[in-house]
């Protein structure tokens, strides 16, 4: 490389920012249980104090990204403690997480669940985080599915495909001028049959098809085995489409 | 289910055609060695003639995919016997299959080589088999690719999609009104670093870029393990892009 | 086939039993969250009711398998409560399973732990299970181990391997002359970087130079993409080491 | 680390010596076909010649592995020629290759065929590359076996293991006392149902069922996706069974 390449990568990684998540400074297991560990974040405040530890360290780590379920309990009246947080911390809010996947009803999906009432309580609650995105001047609603079905046959696939279509641009109607929606995808876990927005294809699809500030979000982690995952990015370059990164290992998924 | 979805799915099933590839009947084998068979054709006619006992066996398998470099050794001139074939045969020709990876200067490529001469003669070669298929009132013009890369940082990948969008559109800009351009995609081999048309979702994006008579070819070997086909069947199929299959199994790329 | 061919296996049909997993009765999940069933098991008398349920639609499951954390709360103390069961609900006691993964002592493993104090727990623990199955006279002692680590270079593969050489033959040691020590072997989960006994070749070392009664454990979800699991049956049927399946699929690690 | 730790790693690199492929020199391919390189090697002199250069580059590539049917058309009278290359470029023999896969009677197996007659031509192959080894004062006569089988249930897999036990003793009761059998293993190609020596446990089992002096030979390139490269040489180790590596990566098998 000539000077001048050299000087434009480094002053790209001057510019570099990662931000951490609220969940990874708390316990977390596999199946088989959770190894508990004393110094691990067990309320808001203390991930947020963690993240101002990485962020002293490192010097590129301004921002936290918060999962709405987890951290706003009481929803939009929690953001009001939030702020309180990012003026105590230093360290600012960043993409809000939406949870879709944890209560009971959504045993057999949110946006893509046959009963119309589940979907509108998912579509609800994405809102509600739009909005509470909105109040803490965050850019990102970052959408992770566990839709998905365990048996083959169980569910109707291109069904499920345009209820996502449908849900996607309903809250990206929502959205401020500013704020994008990222659309996750994950080939596996938690279904064991068939995942709605398995690869980088359907996320493509779906975050297009929601309106203008769709965009992919791509977690290095969800491939499969022997996916070229460079190639992946530089297709959604080319298509201005790449939303941002989860930077996971495959490690946890190895099999 | 009820007897008038059992009924829906038996007319289904009198109409299904299978279309055996003229190269099936050929010696095949590894990068290892070919282990040889007395019985395998090793001319046009005896692939027709071998077609037809599958015919007559089966009568659902009424059409031969041909494959321009091996079937048409003298390009266009070589039609007209194959039309005399068909007819002595009773088996029509099906799909056309270019071919532009066997030659030396497809080393780095055909429709992505970053010769411009390369491209050019991928291209025409290209032109020259819709030519064919059109003399053969064939529909389908079947694309697949060896196009890739063995080694990370060798090859411009943006670059080699926007000369894949580029020449498949000038290639379908070639096709008759009733004539389709399928393209295939496949994740591995022969290159081993990327390739360029490597999962359904570029496929999709090339096809549709082509123009409205471009197609997805679906081999149901070729995807990664654990990848579900009958979801991505599904989206190709609610995309009203789903242009055909290729019946192969994976055991010939199991690892 | 012959029909003295048909006759043999029709006879070994005639003899094949399934034993039913007591933990299969309950509510399970993922690392994402369990989505409860009404009907779920929740105390091993229901599970003896729901495996004598199956074995009245079946006539094929006599046995249930018993987990001794789960279904001995109080270990031996607790067999003459199962031995009650099995009078009332006529299904008889099968493989009875150690539990060494789920206290937090076992974080860095249980056999194959660091700390010989956990070792020694872990060992007590599996001659306590054996002494509960000599009391409810079942055959075989099952032994799955989570050990693993989750990083490159944190761990001492080969004195682990030791360990496990070791702790297995003490074991083996307390084994009645008609009892059987069953190893599995899992490629991945719940460790991330290394699975101390990961595949057949590692079980199977370890099952014999744990002693005569040592045999493998083959669970049909437990291989890599692509594995052959039959020859590994086969195989190990020449050994004469195959010591009895699991029969999961690889739908829940389908990646 | 510690100095003495960092002193003793440098003192093994010190040591440290590569071996290289008389066949990595020439033109080789896919089965889809060859690009021809001006400056490969076509001749085994200039396979000798190229290896000269590697060493002279690296000083620590002293050794030609040799493939006896492409470098030894003669057999045992193409030893003297070869030993005249090692003399005139400075480059010693090294590993001595049979091939028991080439030729068409191999198409069902070497030391696995039905058919005793093939499995006697390659076992007398065999012994005529060790006497060749032996000529050369080569140590390692290194085996790799196409065998396996393409359709489930055409193979006898136990019958075909107790071949090559029967074979691999045979040929090792051949050895100089200085000499070693090397057994390799990979699970895939070019057979695509089963490869009888599909893994480290296979070849584990076959090594040491040969005799003393035979022992694992580990293709870094031929193992499943996912699995744990590091504590199958670990495991391999510690049972004193490690016979050598061939350093390919997977891109070859990206699949």
């Amino acid at each position: 490389m000539d000077s001048s390449e050299t000087r434009r990568i480094f002053q790209a990684l001057e510019t570099f920012r990662i931000e951490v998540p609220s969940w990874g400074f708390a316990n977390t297991g596999t199946r088989f249980g959770k190894f508990l560990q004393l110094a691990a974040a067990s309320t808001t405040e203390e991930k947020f104090s963690d993240a101002a530890e990485v962020h002293r360290a490192t010097g590129i780590c301004p921002t936290i990204a918060l999962h709405v379920l987890w951290d706003f309990p009481k929803g939009l009246a929690s953001a009001k403690e939030i702020t309180a947080l990012t003026t105590r911390y230093g360290i600012q809010a960043g993409s809000i997480n939406p949870n879709v996947f944890q209560d009971q009803i959504y045993k057999f999906g949110s946006f893509g669940n046959p009963d119309a009432s589940v979907r509108s309580h998912a579509l609800q609650h994405t809102k509600d985080s739009i909005e509470i995105a909105r109040h803490l001047h965050s850019r990102d609603i970052s959408m992770w599915f566990a839709d998905g079905s365990s048996y083959p046959g169980t569910a109707n696939i291109r069904q499920r495909k345009a209820w996502f279509e449908d849900g996607l641009k309903e809250v990206h109607s929502h959205l401020s001028a500013e704020q994008r929606l990222l659309v996750e995808y994950k080939p596996f876990e938690p279904a064991f049959y068939h995942t709605d927005i398995a690869d980088w294809g359907m996320a493509l699809h779906l975050a297009r098809s929601a309106g203008p500030q769709g965009k992919v979000l791509v977690d290095t982690g969800h491939h499969y085995h022997s996916q070229n995952i460079e190639q992946i990015v530089a297709w959604l370059l080319s298509q201005e489409m790449l939303g941002g990164f989860h930077f996971n290992d495959r490690m946890g998924n190895k099999a």
